[in-house]
């Protein structure tokens, strides 16, 4: 993801953040986990700024949208360890989604995390809007 | 286990996720659980070159398969705190395997992760192919 | 410093970073230390996507740009201690500006990382003209 | 970098490390600084299984040899800072090298460690011939 797209999904997260009225931070990563944009709304927890990012690092990790790992992750499930063993990064409810190109190919992870999980998802949604527009 | 001998069962990881369409990384760790051989075939998931190598150092560490571990660390169970205590580095699902010489003393670990774990099991047993000729 | 605000002082630096074709990574962060946004501009080396931030958050800190900083740290000067305690994000080097508002009131911190110091410092002096129009 | 063309980086290394009679931990990363192959010959110091990694990833990183760093992060000298800010994994002689497209773009890097410096620079060098072949 180079930087004049991340920040098309950047803003297009942010209008809709508005539009629904849940401050958020948001962060587009490469496919190596590293940032190509982040930033907060005013109004967004602090805890946010680290959290968009790590959603966004554990989407583009897994290759996986960060809302299908929760149930994964439970005792007695194979991911269960695998949450442990990136503690710290590993995010497993919704608003990280992974980024491929035409080809099927990681291009990095989009982050989202400010509102409930369902705004968080929307927020998502409208970004991914800009990724692939249809 | 010394690089040569690491260096076959890296190879013929590779060979076998080629064949069967999941690409992974594999490490290979000696009995200290230290690495030997890593890698990361592309289009594995970036979360796997970290994964690959802690399967290998819980196999090598416990002397186990990974894939035995799952039911053995819940709560209730003998391994529920070693797990807590190795957290980061435990991992309890299949794909690590320990490797052994000939008089049964421990030589070390080897991990694969990348597919499912069924596939991530069946380059583990190519690689434990090339390990014991049979 | 808002969202919107931190925006201008980025694409301002995103701007003067592309006329002089030295592809930077850029922080702007609020009175905390937070980053309201960050971003890496294609080409710019990994390093920095760190160091932009870090060298935002000195300058918040201190309330003191970066390049002042390098004679204050060294052996029997006074910020020798500070420069230990804060080292893994205490940048002494320029690049990192503190935002003051019209009352003098600590606002935030810019970070710009990627080029020569020289390089730095004029993208920083690009953004600083969006924040305080003259 | 891919893994096939990160092996033969990685085989010529070994080779050249044989040669000279000085066992080595040598690793080549991608362009995010994450491993693409490492390895361990017999005899390389435990501390070498991290430090080769550390030094393939400090040379993509910031895009110069490691050799290049020490007289740069002197106290009194610009990147004085920087070397605190990466402690940890930052390796300021020589053995990392950044791996560079016909471009001029990051490819990643390649770390050496094991013997004396100039061994260092020897297998370092040996290796950047099977990756520009000249």
């Amino acid at each position: 993801v180079k930087l004049d797209k991340a920040r098309e999904l950047f803003d297009a997260a942010v209008r809709r953040a508005e539009e629904i009225g849940a401050p958020s931070s948001i962060a587009v990563v490469d496919a190596g986990g590293h940032v190509v944009i982040k930033g907060r709304m005013e109004g967004a927890p602090l805890v946010t700024v680290r959290m968009c990012e790590d959603k966004a690092y554990t989407a583009a990790s897994v290759e996986e949208p960060t809302a299908d790992l929760l149930p994964e992750v439970q005792p007695g499930k194979e991911l269960f360890g695998l949450f442990a063993a990136e503690a710290g990064r590993f995010i497993v409810f919704g608003g990280g989604v992974p980024l491929f190109d035409d080809d099927g190919a990681l291009e990095g992870g989009l982050g989202v995390a400010g509102g409930t999980v369902d705004q968080d998802l929307a927020i998502a949604d409208a970004a991914l809007a800009a990724w692939s527009p249809a």
